[in-house]
């Protein structure tokens, strides 16, 4: 199995992905179970090339990993602490799975690595992810109920989570969400998975028509009008 | 001239710092003349050692740099363009300055950088620059009015003041800018510097309270019991 693809990459710096993924009302995020013996679950990673943007590698690498393409990635956080290195994780790994890895790859890999946290939020319903050769499961977990990660990738999962609801007013349209008409229920359904927790219902409505961000368009058809709610969709130049 | 203080740096990641200041409702940026032949004006930046947090070499740079400590700094951006790189810089330098540099040093430096964006915001009053030996010259530039700064740093400076923009909000409090107690009016004269616009004084007052941040005091003693205004001070739990 091929684990770097060329020697060509610039070194101790890598990019992790995560990747939260919504439907029916439920947060989860894309973890691979690498193609090891053992029981190791990771975020999408990879490396960057020489002459390569890192934005552009973080696509490449998504892509790579888990066959997604054309979602809205965007950087959140660099994760430097000196102590960051693959010497724990591969020292499981090899126990497991002996002669698995040649000395040229386990040298550069047996490192300190910086690495470039992205993130994106998509609509499970139209995100396939395809399992890569390096990963034996690719699947979306609960975030709050993850299988145990590899090296410091819970900590890049609960950064990124705190990043995504710090920005997500101004992601919103961005992220690309919901369906092109919505309620303002649905919005606020979408809010209470991603805060883990309740919104009043004035208050959300109130608070999301003063992000200045929505059109209210006709009335969604229910056979009861009285009841109805309102559908929304996002202005063009939000 | 040290450039490299020791050869135990990460290769191709840099940090870069910008240190924007506030005083008398005007927003500047610190940056310094290199102490070379020639008009090289540059942010203060450095490297990161194989053994050192990033955060902790950003706090070190700045020190090095600028004689600057116990200020909040945050990351905000990594500057990762493929084409990001020392080259162009060099060879007007090494025209002016010739047999300055080391050729170790030299190619050290002459290769693609990512660079970690890191920036702050101080009180002029407070935070008082010293130059390094690095430098020629140290000094608050009006961010409106900024000297041609070397290779991507403008655009580094352009994306910290977007960064502090989209967060003022959240970071007014960590950011330590105002006396401990000011008026809605001092306030509102250092967004109005940060965002170089206006605001309406009833909607700033509005959108500030209904941050829960500000404590109401006594009014501010003017004389004139009718028009003074109230004192504010931020929440402890802000």
């Amino acid at each position: 199995m091929q684990i770097l693809n060329n020697q060509n990459y610039i070194p101790q710096i890598s990019i992790d992905c995560v990747i939260f993924g919504y439907r029916d009302k439920e947060l989860k995020v894309l973890v691979s179970k690498l193609n090891f013996e053992g029981n190791f679950w990771s975020l999408a990673g990879g490396f960057i090339n020489q002459h390569e943007d890192i934005d552009t590698a973080a696509y490449r690498i998504l892509h790579e990993r888990t066959g997604i393409t054309e979602i809205y990635l965007e950087q959140f956080h660099v994760f430097g602490n000196a102590a960051r290195n693959n010497i724990g994780f591969f020292k499981k790994l090899i126990e497991l799975n002996p002669g698995t890895m040649g000395n040229e790859v386990y040298d550069w890999l047996n490192n300190r690595f910086i690495s470039i946290g992205y993130y994106a939020l998509v609509d499970i319903n139209t995100a396939i992810p395809k399992k890569a050769e390096l990963d034996k499961v690719i699947d979306w977990c609960n975030v709050k109920d993850l299988p145990g990660l590899i090296m410091d990738h819970k900590d890049i999962v609960e950064k990124a989570l705190e990043s995504l609801r710090q920005n997500l007013d101004q992601k919103l349209i961005a992220f690309n969400l919901l369906p092109e008409t919505f309620t303002m229920k649905e919005l606020q359904e979408l809010y209470e998975a991603i805060f883990d927790k309740p919104f009043a219902r004035n208050n959300f409505q109130k608070k999301m028509l003063d992000l200045n961000v929505l059109e209210r368009l006709e009335k969604k058809f229910t056979g009861a009008a009285n009841k109805a709610p309102y559908l929304y969709r996002f202005r063009n130049n939000g």
